[in-house]
């Protein structure tokens, strides 16, 4: 099977690439880069030399319905609503890693991405990606929108609690903290060295693009519309991202009684890690791999559950759960090219 | 006015050091450090060589009492409940950056810190001090017990909407984040540069030490006891620590009454900057300074107030608030030898 | 094939497991700790858990003879000089990751490792482990000394200068700059995150243990034996390893000849990257490989060569390298399990 | 006495800034940002609000001539050679932060940074502020050329051993390693966080400006005019600079003559502190300071000298010394406004 990634030169798209490399059904034919096109992936990215020497491309949906199979959109907002559909047209697999194709309502996608949505029925198609949590819906597709990184963590962490009905939709906060690769290589004040470096800078509050996504899927989860608190942090770390998550209990489960819960819930995904008891998972023992760690804390004092869900936002958050996905659109074993241990230390 | 510090080694200890050195009215007359008496604090800290060379010496509460009139503790936990009744004995002021004396009730002390604790008269003799909130106490005072770091930027992120009744005591929810200074210079794996860097960790969830302090004082200011949540966080970085506090709103203000709320409670508090509207702050803007800056958001969809709270932990959060405190209980200018402008970048 | 890990915990050990869980001819069958023995491996290393969960064992020789065919030792100096014989005797082959058999004179492993030395015999079986130059005599080996990360680093930079006569032996001038990790999980102040976070520190100047193996294959390189100058420095990072090296030219090559010579000398080396004229490589765009990139320039003017070299000093400067090893001893492709793609970013 | 600072939105201007607000005998009168004129200075750097409210001013001479006594030019360069002489003209003390007028030879100038020179005279004018080598000749001048940071470290750790004939000017080698705020604000790939970030980059090798100002400034101190090699290498930190200075000696010191050498040569220069025998300095250990700290080591078998010297680049390299400068040129303590103890850690 042969495989296009459409924005090849960001972060995402050089993730893909390292990982596709390493997949054994999987053959990486086209790299479209606007920015860099011309040049060679490598010349871009040295590490790849003597890996990879692919030229990068333009866009151009007939060559991508020629030799490829399936076209991934590792591009910023806004870029893949347009360049998509003549993908689909084509007959071609598109997995989109872009916010684009994520908010069923496209008002919403206009009110939070400042720009004018995709086609209504397009968004209908698409089957949002959270792997573990919407397989069934995944199998057979042929348009995924991946998740982002924060909705990831964020909705892995629920899920078990929330279809459980365990905690109350309404009284979810969440607190999330990034690494700066979750803001790619765009040139801006906020991700020079200097800026990032030696702090934590709390950003967004209340206009974060992760925000109606999240909501939409946790009502989604639980059968309620609910507004949600989310706070976002930028973390001087280059990868992984966590989420914190709080709510308030509806059933009066130990965290014993809600480890089981989510034992049981993940029992067949094996890129769900939930931690033993008075554990709590460190971004850095899942970076490098598709894993998402969890761990869990009740407060009986205060009636609240706490959750830390904690992925690397490049490979769980992005590239890894696109091609888990594409590994349950074709049949394949969820984990075929993805069993990566994390780099440690 | 002549000062001794007890526990000069540590990261807190280094602090009071550098900062006393700037200040005008007070003399660095003994430095004492158990663990590595005999050597000058100048061999063990090269970044001082040139500009002090003082012995470290063993603890000698005559010594003491015959060479300063103040004492600071920046000692771990469990040592100065023995040592600091000594100094108070013998007529000095004291100023405890340790946990010894915060919680006025001796079982939560057994309970939390696994130390017998301090005879209750003196745990009701010593004044919490944080400077901001308990100035009046504060001044003339002769033993204090010098708030903690987390505790710090939590309670002077709260106390001006729980002073006016605008949050629920009840729903307060923190989670914190904090620089690995915090942790001092414990030689445990947890402190290890490769285990620690480029990873972002949640632990104690619910047995942090600061946990019952920050009850305690939220129940001063809002006359409630409430059980709160509170969550930390390592971050890979030296200096700094933000909360992000969580709240349900008993009055409807927006964020700009929120704002003018909090500007007016600090009017006379030239530490705690408030941030305009629609931005928040970065642990970077107050590094090597003793500032707490605010930042607020209202999410008027689900009633909830954020707050985020940032300090250098070992300024604002241990040394430059054990300095704030001596300068208010001799009524100095609050400022003196504290008008340090941050270090950026 | 089976294999054991002696020294399992450390970070060579670690990484060891990572390579060769990705191994296909391997399989990882014994797990030596002594620190940590009786625990799971993935109970001391969460980010296994679900990978890997075989128990960590004591030493023991005959059952390692019993279970596996080829054992690494990844131990703190001093200790696989008396471990390994053992194993040797009973048949296995042995790859050694620590200093203990890589200087073939035993009195000068006795001055710079302040242990008493191995046997002399032993010093002499074992075989240098530097892959690509001397691959012939690694082939069929059983017995292997894994060199350091600085000589990796160093002598690849320096081998097709040295082999070619074209730079004077004597001027060698290695300044070298190390990440954290290369200092292990010692429980030291000097690993400490505050300490040497947002800092470059020079240490052990004239006195490091890789300058007596550095001069040793100098010499054997260039058959001439001259005191190199070698400056090592601990660099705010977890993994990676550069030295610049700096030598007075014999030949009056351009920059472009030499690279055409280093491109020959690694012709048949796809672990050896040469960069293309006027760039130079950075540690990052090996991490995680084992690669070792290196680049070239020419000062006309002063008739210097200056080379930089990077590895990731626990890939190729310790595991990646041991498994090369493995591999060549066995016949196999060079690549086998070791075709990884640096981690970027 | 009033300054202007021109480029002040800088991070070099943002710590003339932090400094000068320390300064007892200096009044910050005047902003200058091209960039960022109109707003205010707290604006851009929120870390100044409630300490410095001064709007950013368009540049203007005759504005300059009248409100200040004293201009920094702390901007990229190419700029201050055309703006400074009219503000020389108008009588103002003018110290340049940026490299127009380090260089004597307006062709070099032309060479190494691609702008037409500065008027020969001009340059002849220029005071080498190199504030302990040049003391006599910056008293009373009214016109410095502020050295550049890496010729800084370089240069003070040279002089000793250079004026004394202690070592071969022909055989230097410079190895500089600098942390990220040393190529400032500027907007371009290499400075992104997560390209920079557990990594160490060789850059501009036989290509930076500090090259030549190094070799002419050697030249002074050794009547010598020979090339040197210089290396520069980007460090994963915000602030600090090292170089590691290798040289042939000639003659037959010991390292302890050396340091008695050196102490000598410093003994009226409060900044530059030699280390003890045996030890080396480490960049953290003068940050936030205007210190250069100095180690030495005398290999005798290579007769070699190694020597490690280390600033904060954004202090003693640029914001620090230009101050010492001002100082010294007004006859004040060359401390005044500049005893700062290290932030450590």
């Amino acid at each position: 099977m042969k495989a296009g990634i459409v924005g090849a030169n960001g972060y995402s798209g050089i993730e893909l690439i390292r990982l596709l490399m390493n997949h054994p059904s999987i053959e990486l034919e086209m790299l479209v880069s606007h920015s860099t096109k011309g040049a060679s992936i490598s010349d871009v990215y040295p590490h790849l030399s003597g890996l990879l020497d692919k030229p990068l491309e333009d866009f151009d949906a007939d060559k991508l319905a020629e030799r490829v199979d399936v076209v991934f959109f590792a591009t910023p907002a806004g870029i893949s609503k347009d360049l998509l559909p003549e993908c689909l047209k084509r007959g071609l697999t598109c997995i989109d890693l872009s916010g684009d194709f994520r908010l069923k309502d496209p008002e919403a996608y206009e009110t939070w991405y400042h720009h004018a949505p995709a086609d209504a029925s397009l968004l209908n198609d698409a089957v949002y990606g959270l792997s573990e949590v919407n397989r069934r819906q995944i199998e057979g597709a042929s348009f995924i929108a991946n998740p982002g990184c924060y909705p990831t963590a964020t909705l892995l962490g629920l899920a078990p609690a929330l279809k459980d009905g365990a905690i109350d939709p309404g009284s979810i906060i969440i607190d999330g903290k990034s690494g700066v690769s979750g803001s790619g290589k765009q040139m801006v004040l906020g991700n020079l060295y200097c800026e990032v470096n030696e702090s934590v800078k709390a950003y967004k509050l209340g206009t974060h693009k992760h925000l109606p996504e999240i909501e939409q899927e946790i009502a989604a989860l639980s059968g309620e519309t609910h507004p949600v608190t989310f706070t976002t942090h930028l973390i001087p770390m280059t990868r992984g991202l966590m989420t914190t998550i709080y709510a308030t209990m509806e059933k009066g489960y130990s965290t014993r009684e809600f480890l089981q819960l989510y034992e049981r819930y993940y029992e067949k995904s094996p890129f769900v890690r939930i931690r033993p008891i008075g554990t709590w998972p460190a971004t850095k023992e899942v970076v490098g791999s598709n894993f998402c760690d969890i761990g869990l804390n009740v407060d009986g004092r205060s009636r609240r559950l706490t959750i830390v869900s904690v992925i690397d936002n490049v490979v769980k958050g992005a590239a890894g759960q696109a091609i888990q996905n594409l590994n349950i659109i074709k049949g394949w074993d969820e984990q075929t090219g993805l069993k990566l241990t994390p780099i440690y230390p």
